[in-house]
């Protein structure tokens, strides 16, 4: 069975990447996620690379961003990405009453997406921007 | 068929929903999902009140929470809440750079949320809070 | 593009499944769905075969059966189950009382799979049968 | 990492959410869901009033919600929901051989949702009531 | 709470379904899957006898077809079919370079899927075959 | 509301990508897709080069490639990239016989995937490679 590759027995080419990891998060070992993907070095370069661009702070800052993430794991059940997310999200910042207002609303929009599908409603024309 | 329930028509237990979420939020007449929703005054109301409650400013602002409605359902592929949520968030304060940063981050978690799955990553007993 | 195969223009084992579709839910013609699906035989039959297999009244009578086709429709989403299994639900006696009911279920059964997702809740030992 | 509130360390909202669902349920305890959902009393306190207005007895009984709930929970795979609402389902007169049947169809309706999606099957004008 | 129905407790129904799965795909026992299944002998015949005929080798050959159902398995998060179906795809030939090729379809998949989602792009005119 | 960008009006940034496309796919103009993207350059130079890379023929030839990709939009029930992976399947040498067999696989997948959540079956200790 595939086991996690370590820093230790890491390619150079793997490495390169969770030393750009632990550089730009500030941590002194990568996730098991990271540890797993670099069995399939080219996805772990390029899942790595759009990570670090899409979750830099922009016109959105890197709470936002990850409790965006968080609130898609959440929708779809995967649990590693839940509590991967749900420490990152804290760590920028997200206290409990925001995990618990986020979860509040992801619960309701899962409920409203269903109740949209099953009512059939088409789309107002007054949705415009 | 059903067909929407304008406000004309509605009985005063639905008017009273209609008139609540106009007020709320600030606008001439509701969207089709209320109009729809109204077949059932029960879950009309239970629906409002819960959206109403959610929605409201707190931890989290009225634009954060609309944009995190927008990634749930954009991730379940709801084309009418991504019309409805799409608007409300823009109108809530979302900038198309921000809507931008917003799609590239479900595009990414529901990436990663799948190479997770995929390759099987146990959690790491990091994480905690 | 493909096209709905027609009875008129189907090959003879087509037609013997129409038929029996046909003479199963008393129908003059079948749905597109069987039409599009023609366009595999072997998979229009199999499928046929599971489906008057699994939608007989059994311990569940047909209504019910329908009713919870209705609800996995509703929950991913499917225009054309929603509306096939809507009009196939009330055909089998499903009351406009009972289709708000079912909307309510499906729409808070999708609310709180996900709250017990993100509060990442463990499986209590009670739950034995 | 949080924990869950059992009803001697709960604050007295919490008590109050409790106690009501110990008395609706005839139950000694509360399920773990509720004791982690307790984090959030806002929350708590509108997803009990919902689910209790939602699985009473109406249109349909008892027994029907249950098994539309765990039809959905199956088709989101949500663990902790299908051990709770397969357990209340069971409770609420849900025989083994029903339990066959929903799961057969719920089965079938997640394959043919898909075979639908693929074929690209238009909604038939004949669905209407 | 069900067990499994091992070959040597099971009725002569299940066991010929057991035979016949263990002599289709050269195994000494059948998986979980089957075992538990088998607690309702029709669903078991029936999923038994469409899976056989659906991955035998046609246009497609078992080893594409086992990656089909893993992309698919992956896509919903199912953790027994995960690993059940990365088992059988390696057995029909699916090597780690394919594996790692197959994850990053199925990533960039479930990514563009919700792009095309949230930014609502109409089905071109030219997608004809 | 957004407007597709043609290449006519794209900025250069936008036609560099444009024109990648054209030359690696073979083709006159890009798709809807891309022409939607483009309203987030950041977004659309990331997506073409993951994808370039990742559908690029390696241990999987092209067309098993677009088979998975199609497999997924299946799954997901995308309506545009049903389409689109439709074409680009058909363009790299999926017959209408290989389209069945796909689709027959992607629907049993839906099927047993959930007959695996509700059956709640542990993985087999003899899942190895």
């Amino acid at each position: 069975m595939p086991q996690p590759i370590e820093y230790a027995d890491a390619s150079p080419a793997v490495r390169a990447v969770f030393d750009d990891i632990k550089a730009t998060r500030k941590v002194a070992d990568v996730n098991n996620f990271w540890k797993y993907l670099a069995h399939d070095e080219a996805t772990l370069a390029r899942t790595w690379q759009s990570v670090k661009a899409i979750m830099a702070p922009g016109a959105l800052d890197a709470r936002t961003k990850e409790m965006i993430y968080l609130a898609v794991s959440v929708t779809n059940g995967c649990a590693y990405c839940i509590a991967s997310h749900g420490a990152a999200a804290r760590k920028a910042g997200m206290s409990e009453a925001m995990f618990g207002e986020l979860m509040a609303v992801v619960g309701m929009a899962n409920e409203t997406n269903r109740l949209a599908n099953g009512y059939r409603v088409p789309v107002d024309q007054g949705f415009e921007w």
